[in-house]
């Protein structure tokens, strides 16, 4: 499958037609954000902006497309256009791998209606899953503190989804990818050990490990749980390990993959000191994720790398971030959309996000969202409560949303992968650490500018029933 | 992203170098099979082997693949096996839709090592997520009976593992998608309502539905809860139907997507009735998955159509199926995976699965494995229970495992998504009602054939410790 413009929901045409034939011209302003943290956590990691403007500067409807949506109703003027259709509105967003929070614009679209209407499900399924995974993904580094992560969770993945899991895993703090075709697409590392089935298709264990050590000296890693891992698979290991050093070569590591994890981990590190193995690594994989990984550190287990799959590249348990997409303005007036619930009002009109920072550079613990073009914040509202409010002065502060995109086409210098993740490094680490613990974590506040909450409130009244 | 060759994990190409120097020519069967039904239920639907058929047809190394691999040290001569690497092997499986059970195999491949290594990443990536999705979907549709169900969910779909989502909810039981692309290429039936967005691009709400159901009077559902569902949206809809009533036409319903849907859909049908609009149905959705549904069945909401998103496309809670490929024969000799839990010892050689069927045609509640090439199984042992066997002889039996691709080419026809999805559904009728509750369904058994069961038996003694 190829992403082209019928990348998208049914109804985004539809009402694009309507649009085509009763407001052409219309311009709106969209809000990418999200309502709540995944996992339970107080924040998570914007990813997949490089993805969404790569596919938006080659947008377009194919001629099969074109044909599916004739012989399905739409009428032959909205045809021709969407033969011409191209996204050329403009882009403010956070940068790619930045720590966001819910309930504030992340990104917004400011473009023609119908351009800003067909692209929304495309831009909404990249940023969701992307965002999801490097934030489940910096939730396992945290843990993991400065031991080796690899992505192994392409069997698990969903589908072709596997493939911008990968990407986003090493955003959020993965060292590598077992998914060749990410590494190469995206140029990040990959890595790999052996399956049991090599094992399985020798009449014995030695013999495997020996042609692989043998055939793949660099990097080698053996598993040693196929038939035993004490008394047959690390014996033999630590056979081959011998036999290499011989040779003038060293085994990078051993793998576990089933079992009490922590225990055989400390048997295994025992058995290859005795063996004066040393510098051989623990592997550990199997149903690993940001918990499990922090009991074997608390346990004490000596484990080196940590394989993960299916937990990271699938985002357990919350497998979705309800990221949405809003109308804010139209023709220059604010919009809005109303919720019995305060907090899901949607915010009316373009604006910009100031994070504040505290003398030492670091996050201070709440967002201001003021309008677009409003000079000199003096103050932040709370966003409900009129008691409450910060005096914006003493700090300083800057803005999240910088213009990314202009007229279709992209404006920020393209950034690899590995530069994006090094950023989200330097981001998290301005960020205190009671926002990072998974118990009930600090919830980091937003405050409205006067101006923004003024006008939220007056279109609240407006639509009052 | 195209699916090619290198869409697969680094270490099945490290292995296929050693067996590429070691083994060229070694023959293995794979087995694919899962561990655990998803959602705690009692069966699941096998989906995704007509996509993996046609992939493996055409599966190659591009060019840049190569160049990757060249670059990240591997060696000539196997570059050179790869870049006329195809897949000639034989596959056989169950039929896709099928409704299939745990620990025994739903397909097996039987070709080269190093062409069955190659494609265990593929196959697996395409199969877990077309069943978990499928069996998702066939569960809300246990609970909707045969109210119409929408697939809504690519926004929140893991990127492109959306395109198949869609295509797996048909199969499942889903009557059509959003999801423009997947119904585009595979053929199946869209749907799509209208989002808030339209609505508030207008200045009030009345002209936004009669601009709609202007242009699009034909399937014209309309959103009723932008701003307040039973004092705005619903007055407003019923004034349009009216009008559409006066120009021929028939508005076809209005949609529910926030609040209390059990109380506003029956709020919402007296008011529709009362306003001799009773041909006009009630869309819901919000969150909505199998619980969700039998619950508003139960309190007796009149919802026509359901409209499921992010719980139906990420397969949640479970967001993964644990399904594996393990090698069950290497040169005819038959090969075993041992593990601590007996139920975890993979079966040996190349098997045959049959199912039971009683008098009336049902599902007789048990499958019996055995050898391919065994005649007559008359009899089916307990997995490990010694003293537990049943008589086949009384039984209709029918083999599951039907050939499917030989040296490489699709040897079965092709079948339409929907007919694969009418298929999974007469399949389904003939599973008794106990496997198909949610809470603690009865577990469908396996036994093995005594020839099987030996063979496995023998095998573990091997390589006991």
């Amino acid at each position: 499958m190829n992403i082209t413009a019928s990348y998208t929901d049914l109804y985004q045409l539809t009402m694009a037609q309507v649009y085509f034939k009763t407001k052409p011209d219309g311009r709106a302003v969209y809000d990418y954000y999200f309502r709540n943290n995944p996992f339970n956590g107080g924040y998570s990691i914007f990813t997949g902006l490089e993805d969404v403007l790569n596919i938006l500067e080659t947008l377009k409807f194919s001629d099969s497309d074109l044909t599916y949506l004739e012989q399905h109703g739409f009428e032959k003027s909205f045809l021709e256009y969407l033969k011409d259709f191209q996204f050329r509105g403009n882009i403010s967003s956070s940068l790619e791998g930045d720590v966001v929070f819910p309930n504030r614009p992340i990104l917004q679209v400011e473009a023609n209606i119908i351009e800003a209407q067909i692209i929304e499900t495309m831009l909404l399924n990249i940023l969701n899953f992307q965002t999801l995974i490097a934030t489940k993904a910096s939730r396992i580094r945290h843990s993991a503190k400065t031991e080796m992560l690899l992505d192994m969770g392409l069997r698990r993945a969903h589908a072709t989804g596997g493939y911008y899991a990968s990407r986003a895993a090493i955003i959020g703090g993965f060292d590598s990818t077992s998914n060749v075709k990410a590494a190469e697409d995206y140029d990040i590392p990959s890595s790999g050990t052996m399956a049991h089935s090599f094992i399985q298709s020798y009449e014995d264990e030695l013999q495997a490990f020996r042609d692989f050590a043998k055939i793949r000296p660099k990097n080698c890693v053996l598993l040693i749980d196929t038939y035993n891992t004490l008394r047959s698979g690390l014996p033999n290991a630590i056979t081959v390990a011998k036999e290499m050093e011989s040779s003038g070569e060293q085994l990078l590591g051993v793998r576990l993959d089933s079992g009490d994890l922590a225990y055989l981990a400390k048997r295994t590190r025992k058995m290859l000191d005795d063996a004066d193995l040393n510098y051989v690594k623990i592997v550990a994989s199997n149903q690993l994720d940001e918990y499990v990984i922090k009991s074997l550190k608390e346990q004490g287990a000596p484990i080196d790398i940590y394989g993960v799959g299916t937990n990271l590249v699938t985002g357990k348990p919350d497998a979705a971030i309800d990221g949405v997409y809003k109308l804010s303005e139209y023709n220059g007036e604010p919009r809005i959309k109303l919720s019995e619930n305060i907090i899901k009002v949607s915010l009316p009109s373009k604006k910009q996000v100031y994070r504040m920072l505290d003398k030492n550079g670091m996050f201070y613990g709440a967002d201001a969202v003021a309008m677009y073009d409003e000079e000199n914040v003096a103050r932040m509202e709370h966003s409900f409560d009129a008691n409450k409010s910060l005096e914006l002065t003493r700090f300083e502060h800057e803005p999240l949303l910088q213009k990314v995109m202009e007229n279709g086409k992209k404006v920020m210098p393209a950034r690899t992968v590995s530069e994006i993740a090094e950023y989200s490094k330097s981001r998290l680490e301005q960020l205190p650490e009671e926002y990072k613990r998974f118990q009930n974590p600090h919830i980091y506040k937003i405050g409205l500018s006067t101006d923004l909450k003024k006008e939220r409130d007056s279109l609240v009244q407006k639509h009052k029933f």
